[in-house]
This record gives structure tokens, C-alpha cells and sequence, in this order.
């Protein structure tokens, strides 16, 4: 699919309004306008966050829209001004859709933290899709050793928990924990072992355990057994406990686990209360925060990080034309671990 | 081993039992041991942590106690093997009175935090006295510009916001708001403007505006005026809130007031739960977390800042036959802002 | 001046070749392209890094150049595209004249190292002049508290020391040497003192001590009457020597004299080799680095600093058609101690 | 105070005055004072830094000296007042043989720095013996999963590469190249990568390319070849060199292969001047460090991390008989990579 004899009609999956199907349409091949790339998507990954956009719960979404912010693909058209990237580049984009380059935020280098941040599938149309178009700002370079398929849902997932880990006060040989097995925490485990952590994986059920142990973790704590605290503390205490999951009570169940200036970092969105006190965080110093996913150059980091470790994230593949399929799989919590829209190309 | 001829008996403020009043009792003067030095005390302070002491709410205690950890004097006989301070050095101790040396926490630097650590007035007996002893560790030196009566609040009261200004993630110039103009908060924004910072006061009700501006802040919000969030959040967000009061609610009000990676910073001890969840900490990936006090080293860096700065915690005397009514000011909430017990030395 | 009807000509200092005289010449007032603002300049601070590009010393400078990059005035004119500033908003420009958006660094939010960074004055006309156009990113607000000939020296003097000291590892408190007091020690006296830091001074002389002391040293260092380190040890060894000369061996010669894990930051711009081994630096762990200026919105932070707290450039003030005699009492080191031309408005 | 029946003599490698030879000779086996612990010694390593020793260039050795400060072994007899240690532990102690807890580096927190640091086999005699009396402050505890004779080189050579490498700027991801392949380099390729860094190894020669991979180097630089430093930036640039060589000039050549804020961090000793400008440092703010070996609990995290990770040196055993050929093998640079001589316990 060259730049210059473009297919004049590409398929995209819409939703209509909020709460509706998703449906698959004929669309318009279109031209990427000043500054923008046209990416010929290979790979979509299936994010939560999808749901909620797909809901009209993010602020400033116009309907129609086509979800889908863990995009993989090749550029197959530059608009005016671009540079440093070219037609046939591999490219993946995530998140972190695009920012203003003007607010607070972008002004100190704190782009995900945009006032202004897009993204794809709220602010443009995303990539559930045979095509998407994106400024070039968002684009991560995908290195050789990953597929379209293995690279997209790292753009999303993956830097989240890789970024979240690699900023925090944790240094290797520390304990870090990982709360939840599931599209975050199975990436977590393999990262946190990936940097030289004593990982410890967190999850319901001793079923887990096999897993946890393949996915690099040097112990496994059953929440549903006990007090998941008191596990940590038996460890030594935890230097960090990162949160996947989106139970607020879940979370807070670790904090009474972590170490002197232990650190509970947040990546899973809930609006619930924390069970916490001052005095609790008194015990030690501990720290409770939040961690944001990264921007594009992070994607890029973690993309090359996970081509030189072998972390991957672990993908069930479906068609585009069954994307359907694969956003109930995932809400149904029956993914193992991400779902992958691909295209066929 | 004195180094002149000591009295043989010395006054002591001594609490029975659990809640029982303080009485002036005599003591006989005693030596300090091997690793100790006796300090005659010319000042205590008078610290909100002393009445849990007396209470019995610290465990570990034994009574009769004599309470009192914001204590300033001067050597006046060393125990063997100490070596560093002779006879004469004057001296501070606080909260930190003397560390294990052995336990994890030591041995990485971090002796606040020590297993075993000794809190003077709980561990030993403690400064509302004629005369303490205490471990060489826990001495702080008193710079010539600072009084005994000044020196001590500063070892407590004064480390405590010290310590947590300068090691929060404000840089000279952010925006930093003190929670509580009370003892701690007092010298809150005396320290943060000190340091550079753009500095905050909040506190309830108009009439402690001129005070603010007094102590040095820049701004002034009375919490019982609307939102404490928005008004921050119309200065641009705090890059720090430093929270002094002992109410988890209105440390918990000020938390949407924090900008892009700001910090609740926690030095009042509550038991009861911050109103707090995962989605406000991502927005802007904001942080709460806590800090105790500081070691010896922390207190003579306190006490040196001060005397240089012009910082002084605003202070009321009464000699040491009136602890009692001192310890009711305090309790009360009458004391502006720190009560000081002084021997008469 | 108003951006609908300019005058058809304007004032600018040019440099025909390197190392050829300043010309005062008329050029036609030129409008703003996308995303560049046009400045009606006020005022412009003379920094000796002119010098080197009016020798044609900065790589890609084309001649003729009219050099200045110390900016100060009001906007009269937009370009397309450019959002969050209006005419008559008051600006300052520094030697961060414009990132590229694209390259690592600026990925990276480290637009101060960005590879095709923008220097006015060399990538475009400077401040030298009755008007600039430069682009939007460059801009930093300037408070009503400053005029605009104070603004002009803080956007780069100012920043440059600002920026070095609120980065470096000293904390309020710690010992921060000062090395050198003309235009840029001179501000980082004063802005240490506002920090928090216990500042020393190290200049030439003995003369220069009640200088110091007015800026608001602590100490004052002679460095022609004995060993500088020596000095520095006995204050109990800096934490930071901020080295603003260009004399690498003045520098090296404070080696020595720092702390435990002391840092000497250089600021000032030398191709000679320092003296230092590694042995030195194993001695308390001691580090070199260098510190190179700051983005617009580092230099913003600058003057809301410098107007909060009264820091200020001392500077003498010529016309524009005095610029020649400026640089020359800049170039022999007789300003006291910023150069600033004015153009009258 | 023994726990068995010692036998009343032990055999001692000593040298009688600088530049003596060794020779084994037997002692009295002593008691351990109060707070030292005996470790019946199992394994010794033989360190560069034993020379320096044996030479009398350590200020403040007093000859006869028995070197040696790579010590694994066994307590078998503990002093008064030492607490949390029994008979049997199995224990290491490295450089840091104690500290003496009252200058400001203690009280810091920052014990490898103590003005009074007790180095074995300099302050006391060390560990080419059947038996060594350390402080308890000394000791790190050796997991199950090591023998005393890997142990030994970890206590001294492990924790230098270990500790520089886990508090050096690089996170997870980032590039960090290792200068010399000996025993300092081949520990620290093997940590560098365990940590998840993007590891370079530096050396001379290509022969020793294999072993650098089989280390586990993603990329090896032969720097006889051409530019170190060309090599490393078309490698993008290294965030950190860690300098494991003694040569000055060889650590400078890398200097220029820095990234944006990268950093050279030296743990090799020498006196020799680096070449390098402030130019050079201003070009993305470079940075210059030394990292000291590291304390007791930081030899406790090296022996955890390797016991988990498989990192190892590559040792060659000797008896404690053999001391001096080991001595001599280590000298001539025959060493692969550490010497260890051993009691045959």
C-alpha cells in the first residue's frame, strides 16, 4: 500500500453512539493532513479503556468513533512538515495520541500530562481500522524483532507497567509485587523480572501460581488465603506494590506489606475510596501514587526493552471483521491476556 | 563522673500512671553510662506527643514517666567511650533519642526509622527535668544564636517540618502550602519561605490572615471559605501541600489542589482514613506520603538553618514548677504556638 | 506599536562578517510566519556568548547576524497557529530560541538539548533591535513586578544560575559556593541566598567582600589568598560549587574543597582541561557535571523567582545605538555587572 | 567466649613490613572483644587493593599486616553486646570492616564514608588467616545458595560493580557500558545485564569479544579498534560507563561517547589526571563520578541479587597455604577473574 495509489475505500469499525455495536464500515481512504502520518494498520490491541470510550465516558469524545489506541503498522503516507520518519516505517502508537506542545505540561517535558492529550479512538478515529491517521508525535518506533501483533498491545499495556517500574523507587534487587494477573500484571511480573526485582506476583487463587512462576515471578501470594500484608512483610516488605487491578480495596489491602518508604504505585483506574491512614503511612514512610502510561518516546523504550528480554505480552488473535468478538472476550475477563485485531495484512 | 561537684538530687516532673497528673518530684542526680551523656537541661518543649506518652498510648512505655523529647542544655557529665562532645557543648534532643545501630533500618542509613528507636520521656526519662540522660546518638548541637528555650521546639517540632520541606519535590520557587498554622504549621511557613518557596498558609478562618503574611506566606486561604482545592488549583497547584493538622478530612480536601505530580506530605498522626481514590492520584499522578521527624543530624541541621534564617517557632516560657499548666495550654489550643518548660539554669 | 499598522522599518545592530563591527541598520518590519510571535523589544541583555557568534564561532551562524539573546518586550504581532499568547502579552527570550519538537531530546521533554536547537541571534535575527520574530515555544511570561530591562539579563544569566541551583543536589541548608561574581555570580549569590543555602562567594580579591556580603553571602573566599579547597573544608566542605568563570583551573582548584558527595555544577564554557583524577573524586564520592541554561519555561520560573524574592540583575542601561560601546564594556569586564540595550519604547 | 573448643593456634598470612613477602605463619587464636564477632574463615579473596596494603600505602597501616578484605566464613564466637548474630551464621565481610558511628558521615547515614573506616587486613588483621575478629557492624549475611569462596569476591569486587550500577542514573532499558573485562568488568557485564540494561562491554583486544557476550553484553567494543566513544554514540549514546580500570585515559575516551545526561561513574582508583573539558561535559550535560565500594547491608543486597540471579565471579581457588602464588597470579594479570585462597574448612 503505497503513498501515492492509495485503495480508495478501507474498512473501520464504528460505534455509533454510546453504548452501541460496533460495526464494520466502508470508509474513505483519506490524505494525512500538516505534521500527521497515515499508518497502515497491521494490529490493533483490545484495551479496557476502550469501553469506557466506547461508552462516551471520556470527555470531549464525538460520535461516531472507532476505538482502538494499541496500534501497529507501517506508515504508508507522510503529511506535509513530517520528519524523521518515511513510508514503510514500522510504527506503533498507544495512549499518548498526540499533545499541544503549548500547555504547562508540554512546555516541561511532562507530555502525557498534556491539557490538551488526544487519544486515538476519542480524538481521531482509532485502530480498529485498516487505516488510521496520527500526528507525528505519537509515533513509536517498532524494532525488527517484534511483530505488529507483539508490538501492539505493549504501546498500551505494556508501557504502562514497564514505564510505571522503571520510575519507581524500586532498585534491582528490590521486592516489587504485582498486583493482579491479568493484561497489565502478566506484563508486570515478566518486566519487574526482566529488571532484576524479587518479584512477587499477587493474584486470587493458588491456580495462579504455575503461571506466575512461568512468567518470572520468584514468589506468588494468594490474596484469597490470608492477609496479603502480612505475606509481604514476612518477605521483608515490599519496596513497591504496582496495582493492575481496579479494586480499590484490593490495592489498599497491600499497603500494611510494603517496606520502610514503600511505594504503592497506581495503574488501574478506579473512582473508589482507598482504606488508608496517615498514621498507616506514618509506619515507615509509605508512599501512595498514581503513574500515567508514558508518551511516545516511553513506548519506543518499551518496545526495544521487550525485543531485547523477550517480554511479550501473551495475544489471542482475531480478524478485524471480528472485533466484536474480541471486545467481549475481553470484558468478559476471559482474554489470556490481550486481544489482538489484526487485519491480514 | 561529673565534671564538677553536681547537686545530689535534681527536680523531675514524674506521671504515675496512665493519666495521671504530673507532679515535681526529686530525684537523686545519676551518672550517665558507658555511650551516654547527662545534659543539664535548661528547656523542654512542650509536645502534643508527650500527653499519648503519658497517656500509655506508646508502647513500650513504663511508668512513672517523666515525659519531655524537645530538650536543650549542656553537657554537664560523659559516660565512657563517648567521644565527639565534651563537658559544656550545648546541646539539643528530640524525638530521636537514640538509635539500635543493628537493626535493618541503621544499617541503611535510615535511623529515624530504626526497630528499636528511643523516644526520650518513653524510652528514658525524659526532659521536663533538672537533668536527662541520653545516648550520644541522639545529641544535636546548638548553634550560639539560638537560646536553650529557642533550640527546643526546633528539635521537635521544628526538625519535623525541616526535614519534610527539604526533602519533598518542591524546588525553590513552586508553590508549596503549609495545612494548619498551629505549632508545626507556624514554623511551616517560616521554613518554606526561608527556602524559596511560594508559600501557602491554610488555615480555618479569616482572622489568621495577617499571621500568615506575618510568618512569611504569600498567600492566605481560609479552609472555611469554599474550596481549599479550587483556590490552589486557581494559584496553579501546589507542588507540595504539607499537611501539619491531625484531621484526615482536610488533608484530604486539599488533594484535588495539588498540580501535575504534586505531593501530600503527611506529619500529623490520625488513625482515621483519608477520603482519597486511584482516579483523583491519576489525575496528574499526585502522591501521598508521609515523614517522621528526623535523626540527630536532622535536628542540628534544623537548628543551624534557624539561626542563620531568622526562623524561631514563637514561644511561651514557664518555669519547671509549672509543667502542668503548660502541658493545659497546649492541650487546650491556647498555646501561640509552642509552650516551653525552663529550669531557671 | 500596534500588530495592524507597523511601521514600515525598524532598527537593527548588525555584523556584516566575523569579527566585524556592530552596524546600526534599517530593515523592513517583517510579520510572523506559522507558530512565531513578533516582539516589540524593550530591551536586551549583552551576553558573552554574542561575542562568539559575532566571531562566527557557533556552528550554522550565517552573516550577516545581528546578535542578542537576551530578550525582553511586548508582542506585536501573531502568526498563524499560535495559541495561549496575544499582542501587548510581555515576553522575554533567552538563549532557548525554539525547539524541533521531533528530535530524542525533545521526545524526551528535554527541549534545553535539543539537536537543532534555535539560538537567536544565530539561528534567526536577535534582540539587538527594534523587533524580533521568534517562535512561540521560546516565549516566557514576564511578571509585572519586572521591567523590562530587568527581565532581559534573567532569561539567560538568570536562568542559567536559577536552573543550575534548583537542580543541583544541595538541599536548603547546605553549604553552596558561589565561584566567580561578575554577571552570572553575581546572580547566583543572590539566588543561593533565596534558596535557602548558606552561600559562599569565591572571587579574585579581597575587595570584593562587601560586595558578597550585600548580595547576601554568608562567607567570603578570597581566591588569591590561599587554597580556595582549604577554605571550603574548614566552612565543613561544600555541597555544591556552582563554577560561573571560564577558567577551568579556578575551577578545579574548588575540588577539593567540596563535601561528601559534593558536586561541582559548571556553568561557564571553557575547552581547557580541568585538573582533576579519579582518585580525587573517590575522596567523599564527588561529582562534575555541567549544566546548560533552560527552556522557556525555565526561564519563566526565573523571573516569577526573581520577582517574588527581589533578585535582580545589576545593570547598566545604553541605547540600541550604543550597542557597540556595550559589548565593548562587557568584553573588557568593566560592566557592574549586565549590559543591557534599550530601544526607547 | 568460644563456642566449641578452638584450637589454641590459627594459621596467619603476614607480611612484616612494606614490601615484605608473605608468609604463613601461626597465632594464638584470640577472643572477640566487645561488639566483634570471630569468623572461622572459609574463603578469602585476593583484591588489587591488598597490594596497596602490603606496600604501606594506606595511611595509618601498622605492619605487621595480615591482608585480605574478601572474608566468608562462619562466626564461631561472638563478643559482648552483639546482637543479632549467633554461632554458625555464615557471613562475608568486604572493605567496609566497620565504622565508627559518631563522625558526620555516620550520622549521615552514609557509613562507607566514615572518617574512621576500619578497612580489614589494614586496621586489624584480615582475612588470609584461619580466623578473623570483625566489628558486627561488619558483617552481611550469605545466602544459602552461595559458597564461601563465591561469596568472598562479591564482599569487596561484587558490591563495588553492584552498588554503582543500582544508583547510577540508568533505569531499565538504557545503555550502559561496562570499561575492562577483569575482575571488577566481568562482574559488572554480568550485573549490568541482569538489571535490564542494554549492556555494552569495553576492552582491548577482539579476543575477549565471546567472553563478553557469554557474560552477557549485548554489544562489545574492542578500544583498539577505533573511537570508544564513536562506537558508543552510534550505539545512541551511553547513559552510564562504569570505569572498572585503573587507566585515566582510558576512562577519558569515553567521555565523548556519553548520551544526553550520561555519566561516567569510576570505581577504579588511580591519581592520573582525566582529560576532559568543561566543553566537553556542557555537551548534554555530562556528568563525572566516583562510587566507593559500598557498606555491610549493600555487600547483604549483592550477595541476595547474585544468590537469585546466577551472577558469579569467575573464581580460581588456591589454599590459604598457596596465598602467595595467588597474590602473584592475581598481580601479573593472570587472574580469571578473582583469586580466592581457602582454610580448607
Amino acid at each position: 500500500m503505497a503513498a501515492t495509489t492509495p485503495t480508495p475505500a478501507v474498512r473501520s469499525v464504528q460505534v455509533a453512539a454510546p453504548g452501541a455495536a460496533p460495526e464494520l464500515v466502508e470508509v474513505p481512504l483519506r490524505d494525512p493532513g500538516p505534521g500527521a502520518v497515515r499508518i497502515a494498520v497491521e494490529a490493533c490491541g483490545v484495551c479496557h479503556s476502550d469501553l469506557l470510550i466506547a461508552a462516551g465516558m471520556l470527555p470531549g469524545t464525538t460520535f461516531p468513533v472507532t476505538p482502538g489506541h494499541e496500534i501497529a503498522g507501517q506508515i504508508d503516507a507522510l503529511g506535509d512538515g513530517v520528519q524523521g520518519w518515511k513510508v514503510g516505517d514500522r510504527v506503533a502508537v498507544g495512549w499518548f495520541g498526540g499533545s499541544c506542545g503549548r500547555c504547562d505540561a508540554c512546555r516541561s517535558g511532562d507530555a502525557i500530562h498534556c491539557a490538551l492529550l488526544q487519544v486515538p479512538g476519542a480524538a481521531y478515529p482509532g485502530g480498529y481500522a485498516d487505516s488510521v491517521i496520527v500526528p507525528a508525535d505519537a509515533l513509536a518506533a517498532v524494532p525488527d524483532e517484534l511483530t505488529a501483533a507483539e508490538a501492539a498491545p505493549l504501546a498500551c499495556a505494556g508501557v504502562t507497567v514497564f514505564n510505571a517500574l522503571r520510575r519507581a523507587a524500586a532498585r534491582p534487587g528490590d521486592t516489587v509485587a504485582i498486583l493482579g494477573l491479568g493484561g497489565l500484571g502478566h506484563l508486570g511480573v515478566q518486566f519487574a523480572h526482566a529488571m532484576g526485582f524479587r518479584t512477587v506476583a499477587i493474584a486470587r487463587g493458588s491456580e495462579k501460581e504455575p503461571l506466575a512462576h512461568e512468567l518470572g515471578a520468584d514468589h506468588y501470594v494468594d490474596s484469597t488465603a490470608g492477609s496479603v500484608a502480612d505475606v509481604l512483610q514476612a518477605l521483608g516488605g515490599a519496596k513497591v506494590v504496582l496495582a493492575t487491578v481496579t479494586d480499590a480495596d484490593a490495592m489498599s489491602a497491600t499497603i500494611d506489606g510494603l517496606g520502610r518508604r514503600g511505594e504503592l504505585v497506581i495503574v488501574g483506574v478506579s473512582p473508589d475510596r482507598l482504606a488508608v491512614s496517615p498514621l498507616q503511612l506514618l509506619n515507615g514512610d509509605r508512599r501512595i501514587y498514581a503513574h500515567s502510561s508514558g508518551a511516545a518516546v516511553d513506548i519506543q523504550d518499551t518496545l526495544r526493552f521487550a525485543a531485547r528480554t523477550g517480554v511479550r505480552a501473551w495475544i489471542e488473535e482475531l480478524p478485524l471483521e471480528q472485533t466484536g468478538a474480541a471486545v467481549a472476550k475481553m470484558t468478559n475477563g476471559r482474554a489470556r491476556f490481550r486481544m489482538v485485531v489484526t487485519t491480514g495484512r
